[in-house]
């Protein structure tokens, strides 16, 4: 009974110790530019705070319905619609605090104990650790430049373990890659005949440079789809997303989301419904977003940073540092020390490949991007 | 892969085939009065509202860190201080989403798959669910009059099996019940002594009709306390709660609340630190429960239900209604149908036992309670 479980006992986010340099940096009165952080430094458009003040006088904010306020799934429903012309039937989406009480709704909903579920490495460093506090065994399937970081079928034919379900990330953190519409539909394909369950993590779909992710329920109703107010939407502390689940899951999720979490916070789901009255001011958000990626990708390399692949979507840039280091938290923690500018190192995502890639977050201003990058043009 | 995991698959609260029947007569027209629902029908204070605004305006309410606002875990140390004279340090307090995530926080921090964990049955249903859906083995522990439904030393003494944990909850939902607390000390250091990690559900504390709860941090620094900013403090759609967690264990549970849940809603993190800014009129709302609660005691037996321990704190009654029904949902529903009164059936909080119990909830207002009285006088 000393202390934490062994299933409760998770790495730490790496990135964190960067933060905590960097929060010193500051409380010295020294500028540090942030490029860790992947949060868009703008909040939710004003328009929808002002909406939320006369919520605030008139709703006793109790809870919700588990599945969410049928307005907002509504509205969210609405949207696949507008953006990817598939119809999602309301009832299909369920309301959730953050993509995170998503993963672990959709996970507990899908996997038993003991299951395997495949994530491509480099990815997001939370997925290991939900499953693994779930009792499910994360598999990591090795991607790169070859298959532009995505799982895609061949390279799960590749790597040839048999999994019980397969989280895919498009566009990716943290390379911002993006699947192909034709990748998608054939990794559903292969998913569904092979009975693996595909949990679709979509959560930067919106920001996306060229052509827009896919969203897999273009082919599939077997998916469960992952996405988030977070990210496009500007909303990260306001702990809002959704899922949408197989129509046979609905009774099951919401019993789930019942007993799990009662209901998403009611203030941050009428938030929700404000926001999609915003989509031009979000639109305008991910144009900044692509001139601040046009800028690095011309900049970075002067820099030193050359060896990346321009991000599809997301605000991410994976650049390969391999010529200038092996140690890549090292490295943050001295570029950080030595020019003000904080970037995620790549260990975060691949504790093995990552030692030397280092993550560039683009969701702050392009004044200040171009700052940072100025600041090391000079460093080596 | 046809749908839910068994581990996923959780019963529904039965009390939501009440409340759908009474949304039903509500859109006919007819009245209904909610004494089913376990929140307080007033919101938080409007001062807390008052000041969000002015959050809205200034703040960009981006993800926190993962352990919650250090101002918000101040406050809540110092208000243990304050209710309960005792010191703890902020560092131990883990601020979460609602007492939801904490639970999950805090049965995957301190469990492993297969744990085996107690509970008193009759009790909050989400709890097995909850356990279930990680992989532990809820252990229902049977507690009745004698041990004014909590599980004493001598309840388990009796029941005998192993445990790795045990949840206890005082003031008790569904019975309001408070454990003494000198029983509380003992039930500790049975706890310490045994190898049995204690998770103290202490959400409701704070609403209390004679000696409040004690806090089993007054007798162990072993284990886990859960809150929530819900019930005493009024703020349920906020989804805002807090763990104190023993020291040895707060940096394993900052990692993995990092990984789970990245950080509970930010606003409403403002709004726990105005609250408590308000705590006299929170007051005046307990001193009214305890009004309705007299009342209730007074006119039910007039209603035919008198067979009832008299709660010592929440703001619930649970009934004994052994002879008049031995299907307490059928029972709920008919009194709905033929009354307007909504009420929960045992049966939610004890498969077995409950179906000859009903929880009323007192958290509304006197008059409309004092209505739903009326009509049940009238009926049999």
């Amino acid at each position: 009974m000393s202390g934490m479980s062994r299933r409760g006992t998770v790495p730490p986010f790496i990135v964190m110790d960067v933060v905590r340099a960097a929060t010193d940096r500051e409380a010295q009165g020294l500028p540090v530019w942030h490029m860790e952080v992947g949060q868009p430094s703008l909040g939710v458009p004003k328009g929808v705070t002002e909406s939320l003040k006369g919520v605030l006088d008139s709703d006793a904010l109790g809870y919700t319905v588990a599945l969410g306020l049928p307005e907002l799934r509504r509205r969210i429903a609405a949207h696949y619609q507008r953006t990817q012309g598939v119809e999602i039937d309301p009832q299909r989406v369920v309301v959730t605090t953050g993509s995170s009480t998503g993963f672990i709704l959709a996970f507990a909903a899908c996997f038993e104990v003991g299951a395997r579920v495949g994530l491509a490495q480099p990815g997001y460093p939370a997925y290991p650790s939900i499953l693994r506090s779930l009792g499910i065994e994360p598999v990591s399937i090795p991607v790169g430049p070859d298959s532009r970081y995505q799982p895609t079928v061949e390279v799960l034919e590749r790597f040839g373990q048999k999994l019980d379900g397969l989280i895919v990330a498009s566009p990716s953190n943290p390379t911002g890659t993006i699947m192909a519409p034709e990748e998608l539909q054939r990794l559903t394909a292969y998913c569904d005949a092979n009975g693996i369950r595909l949990i679709s993590d979509e959560i930067y779909h919106g920001i996306a440079f060229g052509q827009q992710a896919a969203t897999a329920a273009r082919f599939t109703d077997q998916a469960v789809l992952i996405n988030s107010f977070s990210k496009y939407f500007c909303m990260t502390g306001w702990r809002l997303g959704w899922l949408v689940v197989p129509e046979p899951m609905v009774r099951g999720v919401e019993c789930l989301a019942q007993n799990l979490f009662i209901s998403a916070p009611a203030l941050s789901q009428h938030a929700g419904i404000h926001v999609f009255d915003h989509i031009d001011e979000l639109e305008e958000r991910v144009a900044a977003y692509g001139r601040s990626r046009a800028m690095l990708l011309e900049e970075l390399p002067k820099a030193g940073f050359s060896r990346f692949a321009p991000p599809d979507g997301a605000f991410y840039l994976y650049a390969d540092v391999a010529d200038r280091t092996n140690d890549s938290l090292e490295f943050c923690r001295r570029m950080l020390a030595e020019t003000g500018v904080a970037a995620t190192p790549g260990v975060d995502f691949d504790p093995l490949g990552g030692s030397h890639f280092v993550r560039f977050s683009f969701a702050r201003d392009e004044a200040s991007l171009r700052e940072a990058v100025e600041q090391l043009k000079g460093w080596s």
